[in-house]
C-alpha cells in the first residue's frame, strides 16, 4: 500500500532496537486520512470472503478495527490484556508471551461476543513476533468460530511473526513488510 | 440521544454496584452503526466551535473517538495510562485517581501531539466521577492548548464528574445522562 508506505518513510523513526516508532500517525496519533485508506484497504483484500466480525486487541488495534470495519459493515470486538492467571468462567482466554515486554499475559473475551457461527477477521497495527495475533487465533480456535484471515498494517517481514502465521495456514494480509530497517541506512519494504 | 437511549434500555445490564455494563455494543463489543450515530451526534453539537484534534483515553475511548474524528476531518491522540511515577520528558503527565478501581495513575502523551495553537475536544465513552477526562483537561492545560470541550456518550448523572467539570466552566455534551439505575427498577435519563 503505497501512501502507507510513504507514510513510514516521511514519518516513521527507526530507532535502536528494530523499534519503529509510528506513533505520530499510525498508532498513538491517528491520521483519520490515512485510517480510511486502510479499511478500504483491507475490505478490498478480504471481499472475496464472508466477515462477521472483526476481532482486535486492545489498545491500538482498536481505532484501526473500527473505521475498517466500517466498509464490512460488522461489529468488533476487542480483546482484553489481563495480567491475573484467573479470569472469569464467562471470558475466554489464551496466554500470550510479549518478547518485547518479556511478559506474559492473557488475552480474554466475552464468551457471548464469539460465536461457532462467525467469520472472523483479525485486525492489528503491528506484526512483529505475532504473538498478540496468535492470541486472537486461539481465542477464535477456543470459540469454534472460523477464522477467515488476519490484517496487520504494518509487518515486521524480519521478525518470524508473519511466517509463522503463514505456516499455519493463515491469510494474513500485511499493508506494509519491512524487510529490514537501520536508523542509518533506512526502511527497505518487501516489493 | 434517543437510539443511543434505546440501546442502552435494550441491551445494558444494571449490576450491583452503581455498574452498567455496555460491552455488548459500546465497550468492548462495537455496534459500528450506532458509533457513526454517536460520532455524527458529537459533529453537531460542538459545529460551532472550530475543533483541530480530539483528545481520548486509551482503550475504549479510542473507538469512539476515531469514528469521531472522521466527521470533525481532524487528527486522534490518544493518552496512555501509566503506571509508573516517573515518564519520559518528552511527554506531558497528569496524575489521575480512580475511585471505581481504587488506584492512582498518570495519563500521558507524547509534547508534540499536543501544542499550544491546538484546540482539543475531549472524548470519552463513560463519565462517572470524571477523573479520565479531568486528567485530558489537565494535559491540555499543561500543553497551553485550548479547550473547546468534552464529550461523553454516557454520563452518570447521579455521580460527580459531569456537575464538577461544569462547574469548571467546560462544555460538556452527553449524549445520554443516567439519573438513577437499579436492577430491579431499570435505569432512568435525565431529560
Amino acid at each position: 500500500m503505497q501512501i502507507l508506505k510513504d507514510k513510514i518513510v516521511e514519518l516513521g523513526k527507526v530507532m535502536p532496537g528494530n523499534i519503529l516508532n509510528v506513533g505520530s500517525f499510525l498508532n498513538q496519533q491517528v491520521d483519520i486520512g490515512l485510517y480510511n485508506e486502510i479499511g478500504k484497504e483491507f475490505f478490498k483484500r478480504f471481499s472475496d470472503v464472508l466477515v462477521s466480525r472483526i476481532l482486535t486487541i486492545e489498545a491500538s488495534g482498536i481505532g484501526i478495527a473500527c473505521i475498517t470495519a466500517q466498509y464490512f459493515n460488522v461489529p468488533v470486538v476487542f480483546a482484553r490484556k489481563f495480567k491475573a492467571k484467573n479470569v472469569d468462567s464467562d471470558l475466554y482466554s489464551a496466554q500470550v508471551t510479549s518478547y518485547t515486554h518479556g511478559v506474559d499475559y492473557l488475552v480474554t473475551v466475552p464468551r457471548t461476543f464469539l460465536n461457532s457461527c462467525d467469520n472472523i477477521l483479525l485486525i492489528d497495527d503491528f506484526l512483529a513476533n505475532g504473538c498478540a495475533i496468535e492470541g486472537l487465533v486461539a481465542l477464535t480456535k477456543i470459540a469454534g468460530a472460523t477464522l477467515v484471515g488476519a490484517g496487520a498494517v504494518i509487518e515486521k517481514g524480519f521478525q518470524q511473526g508473519g511466517k509463522r502465521l503463514r505456516e499455519m495456514g493463515i491469510r494474513l494480509e500485511s499493508l506494509a513488510i519491512i524487510d529490514s530497517m537501520n536508523p542509518e541506512t533506512g526502511i527497505k519494504f518487501r516489493d
